[in-house]
């Protein structure tokens, strides 16, 4: 019997690069930065026709899970599901797997990022089967690899053997210094580690057992009463899923990615995926432009007039205020660690 | 018998070079560009001491009236004058005439501009008494010179013949094309024409009623009611006074001024006149800068983050934000006729 197929998409990041527009109340992925719909959005989006709504699952915490039902009303309320607080993906998805044993049963299950932009959705949902078919088929733990376009120095980097649409997992390298990036990049044996995996839930549960059972013996005694949820998960150890089970799983393999992708990490990254006009101007809102080129502006609720500038992105919130250059947008992660320095959470 | 010693402080002027902040409802000189007082406080307050209270008047428009009156405290109510309508300086100063001979009778009258920008207060004081002192001496219409800085093609100027802190006027020159200017400035004798004037209520009816009858024969036939002003006013030939008088008379004398002086035309001009960081940034408001040099940031009801930039002025308002470069803030014009031409009088 073909095991249904299930798709989680963890939806819990925070992050300060996108602010002014990210905000601790509603982070990048509820964001429409790279189009007209929202990260979360798009990635759920993705998956129709290849998945049943109500096998798609979205993992939040309690705070962003109005925002998502606002924004998913395709997918019963119920399957979002909330993590009681942020303790890294080693939980997050331990969690996952315990409520979906108990409302699936078993099944194939894809996970996902709801902040990440990826083209090519046939290939995307192509290379989903290839990695789905694989796990079914041989029981390993599937990890997606992005083949590597620049050595990046912020992703950890995945080892692999063999040829192949398929590939064994040699080795998860942790983010390397500039030079190990480069050599990397010339390899042709790694790729980036997303964070995306396909695992049966079977196959998950016995690799958690056997590398990570404190992940899972506080969930296996949870009662299953959302009050005392808390209580269970808050036991679980704040561990990344490749630390905590990815790199001591022997049966881990590659499925080296021929979708694009891109975890959108700034402003300026959002930019490349929006179309700008004939100036090169990206304008989203309300805006008047005398000679300016190249610049990005992310409009609010009011007109934005900009004369002689250039390579600037300018966004516009209804307390807050950003501009910035493309080349040199790094300052945004300053402005906001400045902010909390001064207790102004309210801008946070 | 002293003569009591009048000012005329003219408020009714309209712009767009200061948009977003300056608006038909409120212009520039309404405006805190170069300071924290607005330009009309610092004109008035400039002459403290110097006039009493009540022999300082505001010539303005009904619409401007209220926010002239709640800058200016310190004037008695009655002395913000009314133009009925803009119809240029001559129409203006020829009732400003009648206005002060059926108020105060007799006098020595300054007329000077609400929107001007001037250094050197004692200096300022200085020559106003100077050419007080001449007008009353001589019976002579008396101008105010600003010896130029720059070959400016934008003012009129003012040929002087003679030496010393009192001079006759040969000739007005209307705005020269550049290389013209060039010689105006290299000549020694040429002075901008900043439209300050200096004259006794006496010698300018004379004036007026030998060169200029047509601007004053209606508002002597007027009977002072508010009520009538208007049908009279509108008689008036829309004149520069400059074209309807000065340019006429025999009797005009040039004051070449020891002041400073600017009349702030845009927002790179303005920013000459406010404090900047060890940055170079000037910031009104409040704002956070990172990686950020020699730029302006008016600020409005939000906070401004920068990171990143350098040589911009951005100026917020509530309902519109402007974006320029301090070397080319010329497109703030073409950002305001753009959006007349689009019908958009609510940002105007």
């Amino acid at each position: 019997m073909t095991q249904p197929k299930l798709a989680v998409v963890m939806a819990g990041g925070r992050g300060t690069r996108f602010w002014p527009r990210s905000r601790a109340a509603l982070p990048k992925q509820f964001l429409a930065i790279t189009g007209t719909e929202t990260l979360l959005e798009q990635t759920v989006r993705r998956l129709e026709g290849a998945f049943a709504p109500e096998h798609i699952f979205v993992l939040t915490t309690e705070d962003l899970a109005e925002a998502a039902r606002r924004q998913l009303p395709e997918l019963p309320p119920g399957n979002i599901l909330l993590e009681p607080e942020g303790r890294n993906t080693a939980p997050c998805l331990a969690l996952c797997l315990v409520e979906l044993e108990r409302r699936v049963g078993a099944g194939v299950m894809a996970v996902l990022s709801a902040d990440h932009w990826i083209g090519d959705r046939e290939a995307f949902l192509g290379d989903l089967d290839v990695a789905m078919d694989h796990a079914t088929a041989t029981g390993d733990l599937v990890v997606f690899g992005i083949p590597p376009t620049s050595p990046e120095t912020g992703y950890g980097y995945i080892e692999s053997v063999g040829e192949g649409a398929v590939r064994k997992v040699a080795a998860f390298r942790e983010k390397p210094p500039f030079d190990q990036a480069v050599a990397y990049l010339q390899s042709g044996r790694h790729t980036w580690n997303a964070g995306m995996f396909v695992w049966t839930l079977k196959d998950f549960r016995a690799a958690l057992a056997a590398h990570a059972p404190e992940q899972l013996a506080p969930l296996d005694a949870w009662d299953g009463a959302p009050a005392s949820l808390a209580a269970a998960y808050g036991q679980l150890p704040k561990e990344p899923i490749d630390i905590a089970l990815m790199e001591k799983a022997g049966n881990v393999s590659v499925v080296p990615a021929r979708f694009r992708w891109s975890d959108v990490g700034s402003w300026p990254a959002a930019l490349a995926f929006q179309d700008a006009d004939a100036n090169g101007n990206v304008v989203l809102g309300d805006a008047v432009l005398v000679d300016t080129k190249d610049c990005a502006f992310f409009g609010g609720k009011r007109l934005i007039a900009a004369a002689g500038v250039e390579g600037l992105i300018v966004v516009d919130a209804d307390d807050a205020l950003l501009i910035t250059h493309r080349d040199r947008a790094q300052g945004v992660k300053e402005i906001v660690e400045r902010l909390r320095a001064e207790g102004r959470t309210e801008l946070l």
